[in-house]
C-alpha cells in the first residue's frame, strides 16, 4: 500500500490547515497532550489551527486499533510503547479521517466536539522522559567549544571523530515549552580566583538542538544496528539544553557536565514523527575517518530542517540570533542510539537523545550564545539597542525549525522559555 | 515518644532474628519485594531467616496507615513517597509487632500465611529507579585512580576539593542482586594504536559502593539544606557499579564516562533504612579546604559499614579481594544530595545516589580491580590458584556490608552478580 500521507496535493476538511505556510498541514500531523481550562490533558494532533481530541476519536471508536486504549492517558507513552506498525497505522489513520472527501469524521455528529481551537489550548509534556542523553554531533559547535575551553590545538578530542560523544543527562528537568527556567546558583572559579565562590550562574546560555524520541525499547545486553535503530525512534522535537557556562567551566572534569545542565532542558510541545519527516531525509556529511562497522548507515540519515532562535528581552522586541540546519550533523539520531546500545544498555520507550548543539559554519549559525558571542568576548547587538554577552534575567529564548516540501511546511511550533532571576540562597 | 527500634536488647518472637551473628535482627527491619514461585512480587521486611509479607500484613489492616495501600504494588515506591513521618511510623509498628512478648501479630490467626522463609524467596528490584548518579566520594579512590588515568601530578582534579563531583548515571542498567551481566562490547584503543577497533571489554571491572535512595522528592528550582537532604534519604543498598576500564579510558574526555557504565549496575535487594543506620553515624573527614555553606553539614554525616568483596571463579573457591568502611568517604550522601539539587535540579522519589568507589588508604581495601592491581600491573592471586588483572568470564564479584553495634549486627544482605560472556556482533 504507498503511504499517501505525505501527497503534497493531499488536502484537509479543516480549512486552516490548507493555508500557504501552515505550520501544521495534513501532512505533519504531529502528536501532542494538551487541555483547555478546567479540562484534563489528553492526546492531541495538530492540524491547522486546530487539535483533534485523539481520546475523544478513540472512545468514539475511529481509530480502529486493537488491544487496550492508546489514548486514554495524559501522555502518548501507550502508543509509543506500541509497535511501530500501529505508529504507521495511526498516521495513515488519522491522514485519511482528516482529508478532503472522506466523510468518516467530517460529517460524523460528534465531529465538532472533538475540535480544539490550538489557541485556546495549554500544551503539557508529551511524553514521559524515561532516560535523557545529550549528545555533541555538530562538528562546528564541538570546534567552537573545544577551542574555547581547550584551545584550538586541542578542540575536536581525538576521540570525536570515532565515537558519538554523548552523556546521560538529568530526566526531571525535562520540562515542555512555556515553563519558565530559573537561573541556577553554583559554584563559580575563575581562572586566577583561588577559590570558588556560591553564586547565580553569570553565564547563562541556550543550546540548539533536536530531540529524538526511542520508541522501541532495546533488552539489555544486546547491541542494536544503525537500521534498526531508525525505525525505533518515534519522532522529534526542538530541544533547548540550557547551560550555565561558569558553572560547567568548573565542574566538568574528569566526569563531565553535571549541575550545569540539570536546571532545565525545555522541549517542543508536539511531537514530529519520523514517518513525517520521511521525505526530508538526506545524506550526512561524508565521515572524515572511516567509522566501525555498527556505526556504518545506509542512505540518508539526516534531516533537512531549518531552525531559527530568537531572543526577546523583557518588554523588548524580538531579534533572531541563530540560522541554522540540522542537515549538517556528523552523526545521525540513528548512529547515536546504536552508539547507546552498543555495551547492551537497554533503551527504553521514552528515551529522549538530544542532538548536540545544531552550529553551522558560517557567522550567525551558532547554536550558543558561548559561540555566537565567543564566550562574551563579541556581544550581540538586538533589535532593541541592547547588548548579550549571555542571557539576562527576562530573556526570552525560542526555538523553531520547519521543513520546506513541495508547496507545504512541516513545522515543529515553538521551544521557548523565559529566565527567571536566581533562587535566594537557603542557607 | 524514644525510638525503641534500635534497643540493643530488643528481641523478636521471630527466634532466627535473635541468632548471634544474624544480618536480619529486629534492630534491622530492612525493606524488599519478593515472590516465591508461582507467586506476584510484592513488598516484605526480612526478619531472622524469614520475609514478613507487607501486603497480607497490610491487608490484614494491622498496619494502621492512612489514605491508600502503599504494599499493594510490587515495588516499594508507594511508602518511598508518603512523608518521613510514615516511614518511621511504619519502622516503629513494625519493630512492636515483631517484638518479642507482643500478641498481636504472633498470636494472629493469620500469621504463618505472612511468613516466608527466605530461602525459598526471590528477591526483585524493591523500587523503581527514577534516576541514577553516581558520585566520586572517596579520596582515596579519586587519587588512584586519577594517577592511573592522568599521572600523580593530576591526581586530585582541581575541584574535588570544593565539589562532590558526579555524573549522571544510566537508571534502566540497574538491575537487583543476581542478574547476570553481560560483558559489553565497545571502542578499545590503545595509546598507540592508530584507531580504535570494536570488540568485548578487555578491563572489566566492578567498584565497591553504597546507594542512597531520595524518598522525599524536591521541586524545580529550589535548593536543598543538607540537613533536609539527610532526611529526604529512605535507605541504602551496596551497589556494584561495574565498569569496563578501557572503554571508560577512551571514551570518557571530554563530557564524561557513558558506555562504560552504562551496561549494568548492581543493587543489594534489601534497602537498610537511614532510621536503622542511625546508631551507626559518624564524623566525617575533616575537610582538607573550608567547604562553601551549602556542602557544611552538622554532625555525624558518614555511616560507619563495614565492606567486603568476593570474586569466585566459575567452579573455583570464593576470595575475600577487598576489606573496606564507608565511613572515611570525603562526602556524605546528605551533601551529595545538597549538591545535585544546587542548581534547581528537581530530585525524585526513587533517585539513586551512588557514593562512589569506596577505597581505603592501605592495599586490600580498594574497592576496583583498577586499584587492586594497579591497572593489571600486579595481578591478584586468589584461592584457586588463579590469577586476574580484571574480571574473567564467570566471575561472581559478591559485596557485602554490615554495621556492628552491642550485640547485634546491621547487614545489607549481598549484592552479586556473573560475569557472562559478550554478545555476539549484529553486523
Amino acid at each position: 500500500m504507498p503511504d499517501e500521507s505525505h501527497d503534497p496535493a493531499r488536502r484537509s476538511w479543516i480549512e486552516s490547515a490548507n493555508a500557504p505556510g501552515c505550520l501544521f498541514p495534513i501532512q505533519n500531523l504531529p502528536f501532542g497532550v494538551f487541555s483547555r481550562a478546567g479540562e484534563m490533558p489528553r492526546p492531541g494532533v495538530a492540524i491547522g489551527d486546530e487539535i483533534l481530541d485523539l481520546a475523544a476519536l478513540e472512545r468514539a471508536g475511529l481509530l480502529a486499533l486493537d488491544g487496550a486504549p492508546v489514548f486514554a492517558a495524559p501522555a502518548l507513552d501507550a502508543l509509543m510503547r506500541r509497535p511501530r506498525a500501529d505508529w504507521l497505522a495511526v498516521r495513515a489513520r488519522l491522514s485519511g479521517l482528516l482529508s478532503a472527501g472522506e466523510p468518516a469524521l467530517r460529517d460524523a455528529h460528534a465531529r465538532d466536539a472533538m475540535r480544539v481551537d490550538r489557541a485556546t489550548a495549554r500544551l503539557h509534556m508529551p511524553f514521559t522522559v524515561a532516560g535523557f542523553t545529550d549528545f555533541y554531533a555538530s562538528r562546528e559547535h564541538a570546534t567552537n567549544v573545544g577551542t574555547l575551553f581547550r584551545g584550538p590545538e586541542k578542540a575536536l578530542p581525538p576521540n570525536w571523530l570515532h565515537i558519538p560523544i554523548g552523556y546521560n543527562g538529568r530526566a526531571s528537568s525535562v520540562v515542555v515549552s512555556g515553563t519558565p527556567v530559573r537561573r541556577p546558583l553554583g559554584q563559580l572559579k575563575g581562572a586566577e580566583d583561588p577559590a570558588p565562590r556560591l553564586g547565580p550562574c553569570e553565564k547563562l546560555d541556550f543550546e540548539l538542538e533536536l530531540g529524538a524520541i526511542i520508541g522501541t525499547a532495546s533488552p539489555m545486553g544486546q547491541p542494536i544496528t544503525t537500521a534498526a535503530a531508525r525505525e525505533a525512534i518515534f519522532g522529534y522535537v526542538l530541544l533547548n539544553d540550557w547551560s550555565a557556562r561558569d558553572i560547567q567551566m568548573w565542574e566538568y572534569q574528569p566526569l563531565g557536565p553535571f549541575q550545569s545542565k540539570a536546571f532545565a532542558t525545555s522541549i517542543s510541545p508536539w511531537i514530529v514523527t519520523a514517518a513525517a519527516l520521511e521525505p526530508f531525509r538526506v545524506p550526512g556529511p561524508e565521515p572524515a575517518l572511516p567509522l566501525l562497522p555498527y556505526l556504518r548507515e545506509d542512505g540518508s540519515g539526516n534531516l533537512d530542517i531549518e531552525l531559527e532562535v530568537s531572543l526577546t528581552p523583557q518588554g523588548g522586541a524580538e531579534s533572531v540570533i541563530c540560522r541554522s540546519n540540522a542537515r549538517g550533523l556528523y552523526y545521525s539520531a540513528a548512529q547515536q542510539l546504536a552508539h547507546h546500545a552498543l555495551g547492551g544498555c537497554p533503551m527504553s520507550s521514552g528515551d529522549l537523545l538530544g542532538s548536540g548543539t545544531i552550529s553551522g559554519a558560517g557567522r550567525g549559525s551558532e547554536g550558543s550564545m558561548l559561540e555566537l558571542t565567543r564566550n562574551g568576548a563579541e556581544p550581540l547587538r538586538l533589535a532593541d539597542g541592547t547588548e548579550r554577552r549571555f542571557l539576562a534575567d527576562g530573556d526570552r529564548v525560542a526555538l523553531t525549525g520547519w521543513c520546506t516540501g513541495q508547496g507545504y511546511r512541516i513545522g515543529f511550533g515553538t521551544c521557548e522559555g523565559t529566565v527567571l532571576p536566581a533562587a535566594a540562597p537557603v542557607w
